[in-house]
């Protein structure tokens, strides 16, 4: 019998624990939990190590056959162990959540950004396997990063490396979440292209994505808007086009600083694949220094919805 | 006795050499010779190994008691050891040179990219002395850039890492040297100031920097328009607030992306000291997540004129 590593991903809402299999990578049974953060740390870690126990005796796996658990966190993480702040929770901040969770859980436990870890997930298991210079990139609520040098996660000082989707593409540019302007994710997210396409109905209504969704704009997702431009409609072509274009100018701008290997593209806007990276490449020529763009790869993600899992338990293995 | 490292910057037109005292980082000898590098690759290493035997014989230091050759090379290094291209040398691509001068120097030979090693200088002897998570900054004719993740200097796949001056800031904006538009350094270096400044003399020419170059355009360097600021006058100090503000943007997106300690920053640019760095501090936090500001550190490079002798020497240090 092979060795298993615990993944867990804590979301706002949600709580996703799986079972990892070391060699194969596969999730071989996983759960979901509510958060329910306002009843405090205490609580939630309190039901988390509960839900590992059940876990493993429902798989019937001793805990001496477990590595440890790692666990993706929705906030910036310093040296694996200690969390800076939780981004949507009012839990007391710097604490080392590691050791709490190690005393709870009697494993060794690792934490990281939850970004990060599916970029690191995707190094282990998947789409970025054996590279040891990648960039992650999510693109759907926002536009989320992980960035991994010589195989490590680049953490930064306070634990907020790989922040890809704050970086400043357009000066009093375009509102972001963020309550700054101009921000990377205000232009390539899937929010993004909903509330471009959104703006752009104003001008036009006659085109294949006012059609589609019946005039409902509740309704509207990027994946509409890739689909119309991929039978030609020409709004959604120029909605395409005017996104790739700031895709490219972001991602041009991470392949100056960072010179990766290969890139991991996941989320909803991934989705829309060749069609999409081929117009990307195509612009990275007029951002990307010539040198960064030798042999690089721009591939999808492969992980999908088992990505929060499998990156979190990857912690424990590179 | 304490043991010596040797210290060489590969320039396009001149090379300088030194020893360098290991514990106070001291350049006790130096010397510069052309580079010719018109005669070819062989010709330039074979006077760069007389070079250094001929500073150890002057200097009565005997070849056992130095640690190593450190070299700032024009061009991307991976591995410290492999030459991707010679920006300015129709030089041999992919070349393993610390191997080929190690044959010629009997001493241990590490290569890294000239802005990256004037960073790790700083790190090792300098104003970064201690600190592993290092953002350093050139700001003169372009902006040049070295990132320390770890202690380690971000080298990437091709060697290019942190080439920040080539990040774009403005969709179409100024035309630069690498043929690109819109990258920082056609808005924040020394040139780009002096550019600026003349540009905008077209519509003014009743200002305290016309006056002190006395009309004399080819005079003018960034420091008049310092020194004009300093004055307050008016004309400069808008060309400052401009400067300062694509300063912060382009450090914005690096903090977003490294999330660094501490920003050292040198070059001709950087002598305008805290008139400047105050005004960048302020700009920043619309361009910079506020967990990235923490304790952040900007300060002014130290080592001046031998940041290139002392940086390479580092690399057999750090």
């Amino acid at each position: 019998m092979g060795k298993y590593v615990v993944g867990i991903d804590l979301g706002g809402t949600n709580i996703k624990a799986g079972i990892v299999e070391e060699t194969s990578g596969m999730v071989i049974v996983s759960e979901s939990i509510k958060t329910n953060s306002d009843k405090g740390m205490e609580d939630t870690f309190e039901r988390i190590a509960l839900l590992v126990d059940k876990m493993l005796k429902d798989s019937e796996i001793d805990k001496s056959k477990v590595n440890g658990v790692g666990m993706g966190i929705p906030g910036p993480v310093i040296n694996g162990e200690i969390v800076t702040f939780f981004a949507n929770f009012p839990w007391e901040k710097g604490l080392n959540i590691a050791k709490i969770l190690e005393k709870k859980l009697n494993l060794p436990v690792k934490l990281g950004n939850d970004a990060n870890v599916i970029t690191l997930g995707e190094a282990w298991k998947g789409a970025a396997k054996g590279y040891k210079n990648v960039l992650g990139l999510t693109l759907g609520t926002g536009v989320g990063g992980g960035i991994l040098i010589d195989g490590k996660i680049l953490e930064g000082f306070r634990g907020a490396g790989a922040e890809v989707g704050h970086m400043k593409l357009v000066e009093n540019g375009k509102l972001c979440g963020c309550g700054q302007q101009g921000c990377w994710e205000a232009y390539a997210s899937a929010t993004a292209i909903v509330k471009e396409t959104i703006n752009r109905f104003d001008e036009n209504k006659f085109n294949l994505v006012w059609k589609n969704i019946d005039g409902n704009i509740k309704l509207l997702e990027a994946k509409h808007v890739f689909d119309a431009a991929k039978e030609e409609d020409r709004f959604a072509v120029e909605i395409i086009d005017y996104t790739a274009k700031y895709l490219a100018m972001g991602i041009g701008n991470l392949l100056n600083v960072l010179n990766p290997e290969i890139i991991i593209v996941g989320g909803g806007v991934a989705l829309a694949g060749d069609f999409l990276f081929d117009k990307v490449k195509k612009e990275l020529k007029k951002y990307a220094l010539p040198v960064t763009l030798e042999n690089i790869k721009i591939v999808q993600a492969k992980l999908g919805e088992d990505a929060g899992i499998v990156g979190a338990a990857a912690l424990l293995e590179l």
